[in-house]
């Protein structure tokens, strides 16, 4: 096939004819597909069903599960989670079924009454937050949903562009970073240890700027060789500033989305204040589910031998897409894609001004992809150009299908754009 | 024996003397009694256990409970409450294991944004709140925490005195009022009906004034002889302000404290406000738990089966503590206390300025009940006579040995008060 940037005018206008015969079979199979969202599958969750069996609810140290209390979480509970986030478990506080709700009430937080080292309220100073994007779209919306001002930092393959976030963090008003640090949503990119190294040492204009490392992806591999990251904790610590992250994870994806257990580590000082704060909020979270969860899972081994399990259903799910990518998009020359090692997504990148378009035109054939520009701060992708892939919902079958879809709606979306130029 | 306040001096010293000699006695026996919190007793728990039972999570629609999504609750749960609450489905949002974190969010939005019909921020207004005292610390607690400046509001057997009320709600800056209309805690009082229609009715200065319903005791019976209460809803509606109730239940007191299900019931107007701005907070709640849940109490019958469990192991506990009080302190004439058919307190009031003496006797005696004073604003009883009785975690030998204690500590501090006068 010749790359589409090198064909006369009429080769366009007869592959798009092609292209178009193809979405109309396409339209008449009638499909329903959905890979907008990163779901685990129903085999996936399957996998954890041997943790209803738990009928250990009493802790090692005495403590019934069952009854009110022990809002910083069940002792085992800080364990597991200090071993799965590198800390201490005095510098872990377990919580209920949500990450994002996690992090949401430290920015909330944070927006009323500051940090541990700062001037007070975030919001009386019209706050700013980085967002590193094509990000996670529920970030984003958190700090905009409490009034801060989000700023754009370009996604690197190392991270976020490290030149820029050093400019940012010396405005006063900027108070934080988000950071999905391992097979970051949607490219899969991790850190490298450069930019770990230089968010910690940074200099901030805000005296207590917080990095939100949501570490969602850290035991979720796609292939057997696994991303290495640094431990953000540790490193703020080397350079002097240890209550400057705080680290969230989540089981949510290891065992039940919405009914499984998160947490969050960080210094001590920033824990007690944060407890401190929570206690107004609720009276203790579930720790039968934080008992169920360690009963099942016991430690990071289990974690690790568990997540092979749901690699094993993964890995065939990324690879068709991929295969599916190379042979039908590669010749054409008209978009690039991310090939990670984990995580729940993958980017792909349509020539600039396509990604709308494409996603419509799967639509109108049955299958949902996450909506263009998700991924960037108020749902716009400057150059329209991005596409979120969860390809991890879908059967093997419907991936296969979707893919193909997906890559006749890029071509399409493509060639309109070329003829109309 | 002599009431105490028609003895001589003489008799007064003598009598300390010899309670005196009774607590030391107590002391010797090295107790460690608590019957400072609204705790459900390990036998209490043990009734739930058939819920862990349950493998039947997708739901009757085909919601596969296990999975992300339906923030607004699993449609079984939605009509669970909705029967619960008296209210219908689509008037009912469930939540997580928390419905004092509910009554955070909805206080915490208000102040944030007001509600439906209002002016915006109820923070930007230097807010009020209604307090009927003796109250729930943790609710006033939410208030305080969020910025609020707390009314106290005289609580009367009949509810909160709704002379007072109406004259305080006038004023644009009282933005809402705790309730807990089912037996009171710490009292057990239930709401009347005029005042239930009063509260409803009331002519209101801030726009979008919200009830806040925390019907936490809606099926806890202690006696086979119930209270019974008007809906807030129903009421609101029938007044022409469907608007203004935000009611509230739980099934901690039900099945397990902190692992169970709260859940909320609104005009649908309401609701539809609250899921969006919940939507920022978080993808799903614990709809497994949801299911577990409904799995097992299956609607209202289940529920009252259930809870007549619960009955026979509670009401022997209050008559342990009322009949104790009766004996041991009726004669002397120096308390009253309140007698509730349902719900998890009782309140003893000692006389003016002999609370607090009475909490730290028996502290050292060791037997811990709830700070005098926690159940108004502030910590403070005006009166320092409220003492907020807690029987149900204890054994009945346990409550029957701190319900003596606590009888000879309210005759010392009272003959301390009436020596030193």
């Amino acid at each position: 096939m010749t790359e589409y940037q090198s064909m006369t005018r009429e080769q366009m206008e007869a592959e798009l004819a092609v292209q178009r015969a193809a979405l109309e079979e396409f339209q008449k199979r009638g499909l329903r597909l959905d890979m907008s969202r990163g779901k685990p599958s129903p085999e996936q969750l399957d996998l954890s069903d041997g943790m209803l069996e738990c009928r250990d609810f009493r802790g090692v140290t005495g403590i019934d599960s069952r009854n009110y209390g022990n809002l910083e979480g069940m002792p085992e509970a800080r364990v597991f989670f200090a071993e799965m986030l590198g800390a201490k478990p005095e510098e872990v506080f377990v919580g209920g079924n949500s990450s994002l709700n996690m992090m949401y009430s430290m920015v909330d937080l944070g927006a009323r009454l500051g940090y541990p080292g700062g001037k007070g309220s975030w919001l009386a100073d019209k706050p700013k937050f980085l967002c590193p994007a094509p990000g996670y779209d529920r970030h984003f919306r958190v700090t905009e949903y409490l009034g801060f001002e989000l700023v754009t930092v370009p996604m690197l393959p190392t991270g976020p562009d490290m030149d820029i976030v050093e400019e940012l963090v010396l405005d006063e008003r900027v108070k934080g970073i988000w950071c999905v640090p391992l097979y970051s949503n949607p490219d899969g990119y991790s850190y490298s240890d450069e930019t770990v190294r230089r968010l910690a040492k940074m200099k901030t204009g805000a005296s207590d700027f917080r990095i939100f490392w949501d570490n969602a992806y850290c035991v979720h591999h796609v292939r057997a060789k696994h991303d290495v990251i640094l431990n953000m904790l540790d490193e703020c610590r080397a350079a002097g500033c240890e209550n400057r992250a705080l680290m969230f994870c989540s089981l949510s994806k290891v065992t039940y989305p919405g009914a499984s257990v998160a947490a969050m580590a960080a210094s001590e000082e920033n824990i007690k204040f944060i407890l401190k704060n929570i206690f107004p909020m609720l009276i203790s979270f579930d720790k039968m589910n934080q008992m169920r969860h360690v009963w099942f899972l016991k430690d990071m081994k289990g974690v690790e031998a568990h997540m092979e399990k749901h690699r094993a259903i993964i890995e065939p799910k990324f690879d068709a897409v991929l295969t599916t990518l190379e042979r039908d998009l590669a010749p054409a020359g008209i978009a690039r894609w991310t090939n990670p090692n984990g995580g729940y997504f993958l980017s792909l990148y349509t020539m600039e001004g396509c990604a709308k378009r494409t996603v419509e035109l799967c639509k109108q054939a049955g299958a949902v992809l996450t909506g263009a520009g998700a991924s960037y701060p108020h749902g716009v992708d400057p150059h329209d150009s991005n596409i979120r892939i969860a390809p991890t919902y879908p059967s093997l079958d419907e991936i296969r299908q979707a893919s193909e879809l997906l890559c006749i709606c890029v071509k399409i979306a493509t060639l309109e754009k070329l003829l109309a130029e």
